[in-house]
């Protein structure tokens, strides 16, 4: 049944726009009652994120073997999936019910923000692991330095986004999970901290 | 008259918090008409942010001799004003009014995120002359790899943010702005990409 919604949310979104579709019509073309889908999602927002985003499984990441090029994959699989005109429409309707709802709070970040969190781990635990990286860095950091700035630039700022900008941000943020990485362990090993004040 | 609804803004999100505030309140209370208060603020949440996060001067900032130093003092000035209750619960109403409503967007774009990033594009010119950076990178990353990653964590994931967060997220984005300062003008000097797939 799970399937189904989310199917029937994706058709409907195609044919109507996010802001047009309403649970009833998901409900009637489904043929499920409004209960049932109440009892899986909140609102209207949290199903359209679960259809559009959420389940939608990311292609297989090939790995590259280098750190750049294992988080331009993955940074580039990202931006085609929250750049969708549906996902740029009913992002910031779900951000600011997020802020006011604890539980969906809580399921987003449990489900939605561990999956992609663990991404960034793997591919920091690989560059750990050839020698690229002296050490681990926090994968949330990781996280917020791509996708946070990828996300505001998107459904805060309401920036183009385009590849060269993409591409920018994934070289940014991989000198930066570098030097997190050169001061976090140096210090550890009690060398000077490059960059502490 | 802007000062008055301003200050009356504060005080009453103070008093009663943001979600039980009322444009009516405020008017009564400066002694405004509301047609003058929404003459200025399309919204209750516009009003609120420009009374607790636009028009709240940033204290002088006193330049510390270091692109770190400099991005430092300027984004935990930010984040002082940013992770305030307020505007912690502002910010997601904001974000979801910004999304339908064009005009808004195109104020919010040209005085609060263009004063932003001409603070990021001051920092940037004073290392380029200091010589710390190889060249000068578009304000506008520096502004997303910063202030965009930290939007992210305490509006779109609420995270708590402490200041050995905020610190990680400056060494971070340091790096990443000399990366792409050293990429970029390297590339017009016809180097190589040191980052290039």
């Amino acid at each position: 049944m799970d399937d189904k919604i989310l199917r029937t949310t994706r058709e409907l979104i195609d044919e109507v726009g996010y802001p047009a579709l309403t649970v009833d019509q998901v409900a009637a073309r489904a043929g499920v009652g409004k209960a049932a889908i109440y009892r899986r999602y909140t609102s209207k927002a949290e199903m359209a994120f679960a259809a559009t985003m959420f389940e939608q499984q990311l292609p297989p990441l090939a790995g590259t073997g280098s750190l750049h090029g294992d988080l331009l994959e993955l940074v580039r699989a990202f931006h085609v999936r929250m750049a969708t005109p549906a996902a740029r429409q009913l992002a910031p309707v779900l951000i600011s019910e997020i802020a006011v709802n604890p539980g969906l709070d809580t399921r987003f970040q449990e489900t939605f923000l561990a999956a992609e969190q663990a991404l960034f781990a793997d591919i920091i635990e690989q560059a750990v692991a050839r020698g690229e990286l002296a050490g681990t860095v926090d994968p949330a950091m990781a996280h917020l330095l791509l996708l946070g700035a990828l996300a505001s630039a998107l459904y805060i700022i309401n920036l183009p986004v385009d590849d060269a900008m993409v591409t920018d941000l994934v070289t940014a943020a991989t000198a930066g999970i570098t030097a997190l990485a050169d001061r976090h362990h140096s210090a550890a090993d009690g060398a000077a901290e490059p960059h502490a004040e």
